[in-house]
């Protein structure tokens, strides 16, 4: 039986502040578990409803009861398995490939879908300004369905970074040429801005180069969403002539 | 002051079924409206908080209580302004330039997403399948951020409609040849599948050319999101070379 102050523990990683205290988090659904569990993570406990659904070291797995998990649970109704995973240090960037940074995107579902797009194209460095959504919020997590372990994402002042950078920068604005006459080189970092706003005007100034997707058949579309704009620009990046 | 006849009505059509009967459907907050307003949806009646923020014809603008909004509403925070406007029938659709077809796609958040890119790549008819959620759904108005005003969508048997198309067929499945392989012709249709299973079974004999999204970097990821992959696909049948 699991006491209260775990469970009380455990629903507080729904809040950033306490996963930053703990350096813990929490993920739902057996199915992102056992990715969690193959996947370089370090489990600190998983809790399950039912004892059959998963194996591995019987110190790592607590049997509860459906109303234990409800209480740990962020979701209305929660899965048999909820897994609590030590939040991992950002291993070094190597500047042998592209890396996407993000300034300030705050919709967790936005991330999510942002970092299933890294795993689907490779590209094995996330950086995120520090107002960015936290990777390991729940409604991040559930939609990056599993690619959070293929990924490394880092949390920085962008400013700094990029300023020290020794790669081109490519930012997305509206105004940009268009990315049908560039010519991606090997290396490289990919900026993208807030849903609303844009890139900032402070990191605009260190932009090597301004692109832009562009819009067809006198379309009056205001803008893309930021996810559909990474997608189509790491597709243009990656994509062989 | 509204009757509560009409409160019942304005509510009542958050549902399907309801928009069905009435051929109506509901929009929310002041920039959506507007934008209604200025396109050729046919207004049925714009009840506002405020009369002081929409100019127009005072026999379709009334003037109701915070309250009142509150109880027409489908959002737990009502804007100043909701809209009430007309079904339209889908325009004869022209063979000559691409359009989208969708089987079975669920989510209206996927869906909104997709019309948005049909706006933003000039994709004039959208063509779904009798189980695609409905577009008028108030979570898919959201997301399309106003291009719903300037999409063709229909409704319809697919398998008849694709087995009449007199252009070729492209499907976006887990095993087809590289888009980038592809010398897309400046006609034909571009069909996505469910969230979850694809493409049906049925559809897929119809296909003339099954397409895929290359991964790279030996990712492991399962699939990208099908708005994801449509913004991919619509930007490799757009792009000059």
């Amino acid at each position: 039986m699991v006491v209260k102050n775990q469970i009380k523990f455990v629903k507080s990683l729904q809040q950033k502040k306490y996963r930053n205290q703990s350096g813990m988090f929490v993920v739902e659904g057996i199915k992102s578990v056992r990715e969690l569990l193959r996947s370089d993570y370090m489990v600190e406990k998983v809790y399950v409803t039912d004892p059959e659904i998963l194996e591995g070291n019987p110190s790592d797995i607590e049997l509860v009861t459906e109303r234990e998990l409800k209480q740990m649970s962020g979701l209305q109704h929660p899965n048999t398995a909820l897994g609590v995973f030590h939040i991992p240090k950002p291993s070094k960037i190597e500047y042998n490939d592209w890396i996407l940074a993000l300034d300030d995107v705050r919709d967790p579902g936005n991330l999510g879908t942002i970092i299933r797009l890294c795993d689907w194209f490779g590209i094995q460095h996330l950086i995120c300004s520090e107002h960015t959504v936290d990777c390991y919020n729940p409604k991040v997590l559930q939609a990056t369905m599993g690619s959070i372990t293929r990924v490394n994402i880092g949390y920085t002042d962008l400013h700094r970074f990029l300023g020290q950078a020794k790669v081109p920068i490519y930012g997305a604005f509206m105004e940009g040429s268009s990315i049908y006459q560039e010519a991606f080189p090997k290396v490289g970092i990919l900026l993208m801005g807030n849903e609303g706003k844009g890139i900032s005007e402070e990191l605009s100034a260190i932009v090597s180069k301004k692109v832009s997707i562009p819009r067809f058949g006198g379309s009056a579309a205001e803008s893309l969403n930021v996810a559909m704009a990474t997608s189509i620009l790491l597709n243009e990046i990656r994509r062989e002539e």
